[in-house]
This record gives C-alpha cells, sequence and structure tokens, in this order.
C-alpha cells in the first residue's frame, strides 16, 4: 500500500502524531495503575457471573434500557456511598456514570470552555487537566498550595485581579481530596471558604474526587458538593482507584442546569455496560469490605517508597508523608532537572513523572516528580528507586552519598 | 439547594439542553438495539469466567497493560475477522478498539475536519453522522442512493464541482456494506470506482462497516479497505450488531499515518477492558457459529415487519426486501410528514425514526421512516405497526384501506 498523503486534510492544531507503543518501563512508576494482588479477582467474578446470568439480555439495548445516565442499580449505589461517604445527599437521577472520569473531564470542559476562557487550579495539578486546558486554548490559573491543599488567600487574590480586568473565570478545578500530586487534604473549613468566595465571583467549581477512597485512615471532610448551598458544584469520581482503572469507569453528580448541558456532549451511547453491570453487583455488597484492605495494602507501598528514597536519596529528597492516594510528591535539590531525569531514568528502565508536567509553574516544579506507588511491587519499589538515585547521582551529581549496605546486597 | 444560574458560563453553540429521560417507548422501533433472545448470554458468562479468572488481576494496570489499541487477543480475533470476512490484510498493530463505532465517528471528525470544511457522504445517512456534521460545521454534500448504493456517477458530478469552487473535500463518509438506513449493498465495481474516485480527487475515505456481519446470506463483496491500494481508507466497526450494542465496543483499522493522529484524540485513557476481554475470550471460538443463527432471527423479523406493513398499510408503504441489517427504510405517500407522524405516535407508544433526521435532503426524506425490528418481539411488530398505521390514518388518511380482519382479532 503506497502512502496516502493526509497533511494537507489535517485541521490546524492537532496534537503531535503519536508514536508506537513500546510497552511499560520495567520499573514503572507513573499513571495511575493499582495493584494487581488488591484486584478483587473472585469478588468480581463472582460478580459477573450472577448478573451476566440474570441480566445478560439486556445488553441487547443500549444502556441496558435504563437511560443515559447510567445503569440504576450502579447508580444507585452511588447515590449511598456519596451520602456515606462524602456527605452528598443526591439521588440515582442526579448520578451520571461515564467512562472514566477522564470523560467528566472532557464533558465539563466541552460545556463551559471556550477558546481564551480562564479557569482556576492547584498550581501542581493532574496532568490529564493541565493538557486539556491546554489544548482547548484557555488561561489557566495556578493557585499555591500548602499542607491543606489550595490556599483561599491566594484563591481570594487571584479572583479579585480576574475581576479588576473584567474577566470571569469559567470555573475553579480542584481536587480538594488526596491533591494530584501533592496527596493534600483540603479541611472542611479551607473548603467551605473556598465555596464562598466561588460563590462571591460567580464561579463554577468541579470537584475531582478521585482519590477520596484511598485515604488511610478512612476518614475525610464532607465533599464540596455536599457543602455547597448555592447549587455551583459539579462532582466527578471514579472507580478506576478503588477498584481497577482498565474498567473505565467514573460518575459525576451535578445540579440538572448543567447536567442537562453535558449530556448531550455525551455522544457515545452510553458507558461500557458490563463494567458497570459487575460493579454494582460487585460493589454494593463488598466495597466496603475491600477498600479498607486496598488502602492497607497501598500504605504499605507508599512506607516502602519513603523508606527507599530516605536510603538512597537521604535528605536530598523531601516529601511529606502522604495521607493516602497512590503517588508521592517528591522534590529533589534544586539542581536537578526532571525532564531530564526523566529521560535518562527511561533508558535504565524507569518511568517517573517529571513535574514540569503537573504544574502550570514550571520553574517550581522542575526538580518535583510524581512517583507513583501501587503498581510495582515492593521489591520493584527499592530497585527502581535505587536505580533513580544512581542516575540521579550521575547526571546531576545528587544524592552525594553512596547508597548503603541494604543496595550492595540487593 | 438554589439555582445556581449557568448561563453566563455556557460558551456559544452548545446542542440544546438534554430533557429528563422517560424510559422506552412501548413499541420501541429506533436506536440500534438487538433482539434479546440472540444475545449469546451462556457465552458471554463462560468467557467472562475464564477470562476474568485468568486475567482479572491485570485491570489494575491501564488498558490492561496491552497499549493504547487495546486488548491485544482482541485485536488478534479481529485481523483474523477482517481477512476472512472483508478481505482486509492487516495486522493487530493496525486496529485500534474504540468505544463504540461512535467513538470512530469522532475520532475520524477530530482529525480531519475544521468549521467550514467539506465532507461527502450518502444523501439518505446515519442521524448519528449527520448530527455531528451539523455540531461541526462542516458542509456535507449528500449523494443520492439507487438499489447499489451511493451513486458513483452523482459522486464524480459532485467530485468535479467541488474542484471547479477550489473545494477539497476531506473525506467521504460511506456505509457501502448495509447502509444506514437503505441496507443497500455496493458491489464490488462501484466500490473501485468510488476508490478511484477518491484517489483521483485525493480525498479520505471513511468506510462505516458496522452492519457487515449482518447480511442474510453472509456473503459481501471486499471492503473498501481491502480493495484499496492508495491508502487513504479509514476502516471501522463495531461489536454492537454482532454481539451487543451496550457493551460499546468498536474497532478501527486505518494507515499509521493518520492513526497516529487520531490516537492522541483517544483522550479516554482506554476503552473498557472487561467489554474487551470477554468478546475476544467469546468471539474467538464462538463468533461464526453465533452470528448465522442471529441472522437468522433477524431474517424472520423483518418478514414479520414486512408482513405487518403490507397488510396496514398496503400499498402506502413502499420498501426494498432488505438484504440484511436491522432497520427497513420505508416509503408512505407525499402527503406524509413522517416528523409529524413520528410525534403522534409516539404518544400512542409507537417511536419510529423519522426521515428528515436521517438525510441530508429533508424535502426527500419528509415521507421516509426507518424503522429497527431487532429488538421488538415479533408481536410488538404486528401490534405497534398496527398503530402506526391507524395513527398515520388519523393524522395523514392514508393508508386508506381498513385493517383486514387479522388486525381486527387482534
Amino acid at each position: 500500500m503506497t502512502a496516502f498523503d493526509f497533511t494537507p486534510l489535517l485541521p490546524a492544531g492537532l496534537p503531535p502524531a503519536a508514536a508506537r507503543w513500546t510497552g511499560l518501563a520495567q520499573y514503572n512508576f507513573t499513571g495511575g495503575n493499582n495493584d494487581a494482588d488488591e484486584v478483587p479477582v473472585d469478588g468480581l467474578l463472582a460478580a459477573a457471573d450472577a448478573v451476566i446470568g440474570r441480566e445478560g439480555r439486556n445488553l441487547a439495548t443500549y444502556n441496558l434500557g435504563h437511560g443515559p445516565l447510567g445503569y440504576r442499580p450502579l447508580r444507585d449505589f452511588l447515590a449511598e456511598k456519596l451520602k456515606r461517604d462524602a456527605g452528598i445527599a443526591c439521588t440515582a437521577d442526579d448520578i451520571l456514570i461515564v467512562s472514566g472520569s477522564l470523560q467528566a473531564l472532557d464533558l465539563v470542559n466541552g460545556a463551559l470552555l471556550a477558546r481564551g476562557d480562564t479557569v482556576i487550579c492547584e498550581k501542581d495539578c493532574y496532568q490529564g487537566t493541565l493538557t486539556r486546558f491546554a489544548r482547548l486554548g484557555v488561561n489557566v490559573i495556578g493557585i499555591p498550595l500548602d499542607k491543606d491543599g489550595m490556599r483561599t488567600d491566594a484563591l481570594a487574590t487571584a479572583l479579585a485581579d480576574c475581576k479588576q480586568r473584567s474577566v470571569r473565570p469559567k470555573m475553579i478545578y480542584t481536587i480538594p481530596t488526596v491533591q494530584n500530586p501533592t496527596a493534600t487534604i483540603m479541611p472542611a473549613a479551607r473548603r467551605a471558604e473556598l465555596l464562598r468566595l466561588a460563590g462571591q465571583y460567580g464561579v463554577a467549581v468541579f470537584e475531582d474526587d478521585c482519590y477520596s477512597d484511598l485515604i488511610w485512615d478512612g476518614e475525610r471532610p464532607p465533599a464540596l458538593y455536599a457543602m455547597s448551598t448555592a447549587g455551583n458544584v459539579i462532582h466527578c469520581g471514579s472507580f478506576s482507584k478503588s477498584i481497577a482503572p482498565a474498567l473505565r469507569v467514573g460518575f459525576m453528580v451535578a445540579p440538572w442546569a448543567i447536567m442537562s448541558r453535558m449530556l448531550p456532549l455525551k455522544t457515545d451511547a452510553g458507558s461500557g455496560a458490563l463494567e458497570q453491570m459487575v460493579l454494582a453487583e460487585y460493589c454494593a455488597p463488598h466495597f466496603t469490605t475491600h477498600v479498607p484492605a486496598l488502602r492497607k495494602a497501598l500504605r504499605a507501598k507508599v512506607e516502602t517508597l519513603m523508606e527507599a528514597l530516605n536510603e538512597q536519596f537521604g535528605t536530598a529528597a523531601e516529601f511529606e508523608d502522604p495521607q493516602g492516594g497512590i503517588f508521592l510528591w517528591v522534590k529533589l535539590p534544586d539542581t536537578v532537572d526532571t525532564m531530564k531525569l526523566y529521560q535518562a531514568a527511561l533508558k535504565e528502565g524507569v518511568a517517573i513523572n517529571p513535574g514540569p508536567e503537573w504544574s502550570t509553574d514550571k520553574a517550581h516544579a522542575t526538580p518535583r516528580l510524581r512517583i507513583c506507588f501501587a503498581s510495582p511491587t515492593h521489591r520493584q519499589i527499592r530497585e527502581g528507586v535505587a536505580i533513580l538515585a544512581d542516575v540521579c547521582r550521575r547526571e546531576f551529581g545528587v544524592p552525594t552519598r553512596i547508597a548503603n549496605v541494604e543496595r550492595a546486597r540487593a
């Protein structure tokens, strides 16, 4: 087959062409992958058995005949779960099942944003959100974080500044509960202040709550959606972190005023039904026992990671002990450029997330990196961090100290 | 919760707000729903059992660790199937699994179209394609059809006319195999002519092959993708029609030159893994026996539908005996406006697809309608058509004859 030249047919502004996939890195510290040992395989299998046998015929009908919001028993489970865990009072009719929370991002962006608009988010922020904002051509204001998440004093200043420039930001995108990548949790008082500011300036709030199931002690503040009285909050969550990411099942809760504008943008005739059926069947009886076991396994892994970092990097690696999640946001000495470290480490089989891809402030993020710890084994964590330290030492001269005896024996 | 006013935040050009879903019509002759009795429930159940037990742990990794093109065994099955059924020589690396063929439409449109561009399609055409084109603000040239599908003489004229106006259409979108809604199949010679014209004018071809498994006698011409030597064809297909639509699994075959531009637009981190796993496990051994049984059931239903139409509408309903598929494209007398018929019938519990929503030529399509026959039972088909005839008679005075004795006894 000769090569037809598609180039003259391509519209302006396409992302760069994809490269051929060459497989996962041997030591993969990127992506929201989960712990393979913690996938509840037997439970999912039993759930599939029961629900396919009972309702498999319904697969002949789009959305299983349950309408565009998705499989009703899954929405019923979520209404109960959101009430119990996040304090959200809603019904199944307020919940839309989506193809992973990434589709939620696309639906919210599609319903609110036009080129040239302004949005606000945390300064260190989920890469998938930042790349979407860039592709849409919106102006992004990054608000600095502290140990309690987005700093509302800085948010107040930013909003006032926008108002002075006659700019009305479309939304505040925030991950208040186990923020990605900083793993901070915003306390209730600050949530109230964020909501007060959003209301004052007439800005929508998009609460990305994907990691909220993975807090070590299970205790969390109420969701922004739950605390809001203004009806300006859109909430999204996911089963990627609590059950398994490859399933691609997320959900949104939103006032009908905006849900009704997002729904027509979901042009996929529904999300995968089998995943929805199996999740509903599995989660209703097992979610509350599965998730604590998963948290325990993840906590053990982050302890291994922190130990390995202390051992291999010593004081060169700075991080907070996270309260939950699957990632650690690490600061290396200012001389380290993690974009370069990323390239060099990848050649040695170690994949990391370089900070600049996860921040609106490239300079601030250059010596920072995100390390995901759920997917690699304890042994891979130890080995991968040791290799990373070797590469970092070779490329940047830090960490200076020699890896200790444990490493030599590995 | 008070009602926040999102209106000032909405960008221009959003589709109208969705209405609350009120359930499926009692007699539902719309949508690509399939025959519930023909869902291979036991086979899917056994497949789920086997594959979840064997590979369930892989759900912890995005795309099951098989990369962005999707689950490898499903792509392997498709490579073999496409070779056998459609004459397509390709490998698993040329195939992308998508979330139903609707996602394929979005990816192709995204990679090729900008506002103001020109596209070519069949004059009577899948509604989802037409609404997408409208939303994207592209100019659509509808080519008339005859019993052999898109008329290539008219296509030649349209392309020459575009050239004279210095317009280079971006693509020819076609459903050559069981065209939607006309159910025509384009013979090989006309396919060759379409490809020759596309090559001559430097236009891409998007072959939507969703219904090609459902030809009564199983015989089909080679796919355009298979016949093309220019490398300008993008092919898509689906498991919605052959297995079950609620699964939301489709696939694309495309030269890497354009696949590499579409892949970055698939921002959902992969399609649902469980569906892909179960389909691969089920289809590899069972596809070739399942599909003929499904065809037989569908053929029986279309015969019931044609009988019911003849009985209730007499000569007022004109249609061709289709060679496959799940829908019938019916012409009523010119005095009938199917947009109005649709509204009136819906009140009586009968849902149909009014012609104008399925055509680039509203006047031509006004007395036409699409009737989907796979989902309703034989009894529902008979009852629904009888109600439709009553409504049509009441609203438009046709069909004139009284329903026959069978109807009176019902």
